[in-house]
C-alpha cells in the first residue's frame, strides 16, 4: 500500500481562513511539505503551523531562485524543473513507502499554485486528494470590503508578468480585474491603467488578512510591491 | 449602538469547506440570513446548517423569480430591486436595534454573490465585515483534480449569459476559463467550445464538493445543466 498525497489550500494567511477540512487534515498529517524561499520560514508553513501536530515530519522545500533571474530565462527553467523533480523524488520517497504526504500550498493550490508541479509529477503514480482553499484574492477584495463580480461581469485574471501591450489589451476587453504578481511590474501597471483612466478606481492590497496588511488607493501603492500584493478592480456593470 | 453586518462565504457546498472562522462566526451569530428559490431550503442555509446556534433567529429571504423572466427584462429589473430593498430593510430592523446580522452566502460572497447587493444597501450605515470563502470554482477543479492556472496563465471567469459572439470572442484571448452560469446556455457554449476546438479539453463539474457532485469530459455533459454547474478549460501554457 502507497502512501496518499494531499495537497491543501490554507488561504490568504490569516490562520482562521483555513477550512474546517484542511484543519483537521494538517492536524493528523504525519508528513507536512511546504514551499519557502531561503532564509524565510515559508508563508503557507507559517499559517497553517497553528494546526501542525508537534511530531510531524517536515519536508522543506527551499526554492533555488529569490529574485535576479528571468521566469522567461532558459537556465531558470531548467533549474526550477529540476527542483520540482527533486521534491517530487523526495515525496515519493515517502509515499512509496505507504506514509501520506500533506503538502501546504498558500490560497487555493491550482490557482498560480506550485504545488501543481508536484501534482503532475506524483498524481499517476500516487492517489491523490485536493482540499480547496480561499484565494489570495477573496482574500484581498474580502478585506478591502470591494463587491468585486456583478450579474454577468466577466472576471480577468492577470499576472503582471505579461507585457504591458497585452496588460492593456486585455484590460480593454473585460470588466472586474485582478493584478497578481505585481512586484517589480507596477510601473508598468501603472501606465496601463493611467492610460485608461482606471486607476482612480483600482484599489492595492497589500498582505491581504494578515497583521501587517494594507489597503490603499491605487495611485498611493508603492512603486515596487512586495510578493504578497496585488491590485483590484471591480466590475463596472453593477446593478444596484 | 447599531448591529454589525456580517457577510460569509460558506464555500462551494461540503460543510467542511467552511473556513474556521466562518464556523465561528455562525456559531455565535443571533440572527442568520439568507436567499433561497421557492420551495427549497437554501444552498448557503444547507451548508452552514451544522454549525448554526438552535436558537439562531432565521431570516429567509425567497427569490421573487425562478425562470422564466430574462435578466435583462426591465420587470426583472425592478422587481429584483425590489427584493433587495425589502431585505435590506428587514436587516436593517435588526441591526438598527443593535443586533448583528449574518448574511450566509454560496462559495464567496463578493464573486457573483447576491450578498453584494445587501453590501451596497447598508454599509453605509452599518459596520460591516467580510468573511472570505473558497469558491465554487475551487471546489470544481479541485474536486476534478483539475490544475487549472499555471505560471503567466490568464485566467477567465465567464457568466454563460454573454451573447454566443462575446463568449467566442473572448474564449480566443485568453488561456485558462471558468463558464459559470450554465442552465440553458449549455448549446451556446457547446458552439462555441466545439467552434474553437476545445470541446475535448474542457470538463464539466456538476454540484461540485456536494455529494451528488458529477464530473464528465464536456462532450458528455447535458444539454441542460443545473444551476450548480460550470465548465472548467485549463490553462494551457502549462510548464511541467
Ligand atoms: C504564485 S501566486 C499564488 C496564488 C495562490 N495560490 C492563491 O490562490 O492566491 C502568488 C501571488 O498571489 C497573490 N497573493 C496571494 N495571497 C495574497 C495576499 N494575502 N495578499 C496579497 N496578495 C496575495 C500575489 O499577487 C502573489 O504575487
Ligand atoms: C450566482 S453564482 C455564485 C458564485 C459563488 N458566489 C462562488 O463564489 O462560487 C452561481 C454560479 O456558481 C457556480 N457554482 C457555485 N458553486 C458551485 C458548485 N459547488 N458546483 C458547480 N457550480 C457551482 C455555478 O456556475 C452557478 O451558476
Amino acid at each position: 500500500m502507497t502512501g496518499k498525497l494531499v495537497i491543501i489550500g490554507v488561504g490568504p494567511g490569516d490562520p482562521e481562513l483555513l477550512t474546517v477540512k484542511a484543519a483537521r487534515h494538517i492536524a493528523s498529517a504525519p508528513i507536512i511539505a511546504y514551499f519557502c524561499a531561503a532564509n524565510s520560514a515559508g508563508r503557507a508553513y507559517m499559517t497553517a503551523k497553528a494546526y501542525i501536530a508537534p511530531d510531524a515530519h517536515l519536508l522543506q522545500f527551499v526554492y533555488p531562485f529569490t529574485t535576479g533571474v528571468a521566469v522567461t530565462d532558459a537556465r531558470y527553467m531548467r533549474e526550477i524543473r529540476e527542483f520540482y523533480d527533486h521534491c517530487a523524488r523526495e515525496m515519493a520517497v515517502h509515499l512509496d513507502e505507504g506514509r501520506d504526504v500533506t503538502l501546504l500550498c498558500e490560497g487555493d493550490p491550482f490557482l498560480y499554485g506550485s504545488a501543481m508541479y508536484l501534482h503532475d509529477r506524483l498524481s499517476e503514480r500516487f492517489e491523490s486528494e485536493i482540499v480547496p482553499g480561499v484565494t489570495g484574492m477573496s482574500g484581498c477584495w474580502s478585506a478591502a470590503r470591494l463587491p468585486m463580480v456583478h450579474g454577468d461581469d466577466i472576471l480577468t485574471v492577470l499576472p503582471c508578468t505579461l507585457s504591458e501591450a497585452r496588460l492593456r489589451q486585455l484590460t480593454q476587453a473585460g470588466d472586474a480585474f485582478v493584478f497578481m504578481k505585481l512586484g517589480r511590474n507596477m510601473p508598468k501597471l501603472r501606465r496601463v491603467l493611467t492610460a485608461l483612466g482606471l486607476a482612480a478606481s483600482a484599489i492595492y492590497v497589500e498582505h491581504g488578512s494578515r497583521p501587517q496588511q494594507r489597503i490603499v488607493p491605487f495611485p498611493e501603492a508603492p512603486e515596487r510591491a512586495p510578493y504578497f500584493s496585488m491590485v483590484l478592480l471591480p466590475g463596472r456593470k453593477r446593478v444596484r
